[in-house]
């Protein structure tokens, strides 16, 4: 605890992935005062097509 | 707000996840009273294999 | 199977979850063509205290 | 209900997940004191670069 | 890793999570071949108003 | 997208989860490079009785 589980878009890199393990573990310790071995993400991926805004689907919109 | 994740069996067309994007959407506005651009629906996919109902996965089940 | 699981602010009567329930059920069951008794809707309350667009509470924010 | 969604690593044989679904029901059962045929379980499959411990990915660890 | 969200109705005691907690663990080692530390259960309560099947709230259904 | 969800324990004062809400965002922005309004965090409070490390519920433990 804390576990965190990130639904992003797919197609990011390992690098991009890598950086926000860290990044968002940092920033988790220095928010509440954990160490970072207590801190669990999850990092979901999804398809433009399985994620909606407004009812529309992402991979049917343009712009975000 | 509100954001919805629904689960759902893989192999679902794309024309249909478009429309329960959009129903779901829809009875969301209606039943809690929303505008359309707060509400966000993640979709995730699942094989059968990865499913059970009373012990038994779906891939293992016959019907439903 | 389908699985769905709402966030939405607590503060909804239990008839507008009747009617959330009622509705998103219809909606899915005609977009992706299953029966009713298939369809589980987890509603999962939170205060504006645990909810953040753009890194700001919502509890924090004028407006949505 | 109960509805059981667990996180595990990529990789598993459909045997072990057959034995998982069964094993879990069965625990779920014996200490909640329901039928098994409330008790379903949804199984998310992860790649190791999408999980991280201590804000390193899985799959840049040595060991577990 | 493993990771497991269970969603159950409140009003369990103490003891009961507890069995839970071992119980589940235990499946979950036997069937993938972890140790218990690796293992994470995340429970989830909810009132009987926050759940429905076939589109009608559980606090508003006789039996299950 | 990206959609974040915290589980962590209750307790947390608003002040702690303004900051992590802010922190997150922020780290969230740098590593996926996108902009903060697309980034939603929930946070989801859990007693101690509703987790589990390694069968044992937190509140049974000692220190973590």
């Amino acid at each position: 605890m804390p576990i965190i589980n990130i639904h992003l878009f797919e197609g990011r890199t390992v690098d991009q992935k890598r950086k926000l393990a860290a990044e968002v573990t940092d920033a988790v310790c220095r928010s509440l005062n954990v160490t970072p071995d207590v801190v669990r993400i999850i990092m979901s991926e999804m398809a433009g097509e399985n994620y909606s805004i407004a009812g529309v689907l992402k991979s049917d919109q343009q712009g975000k």
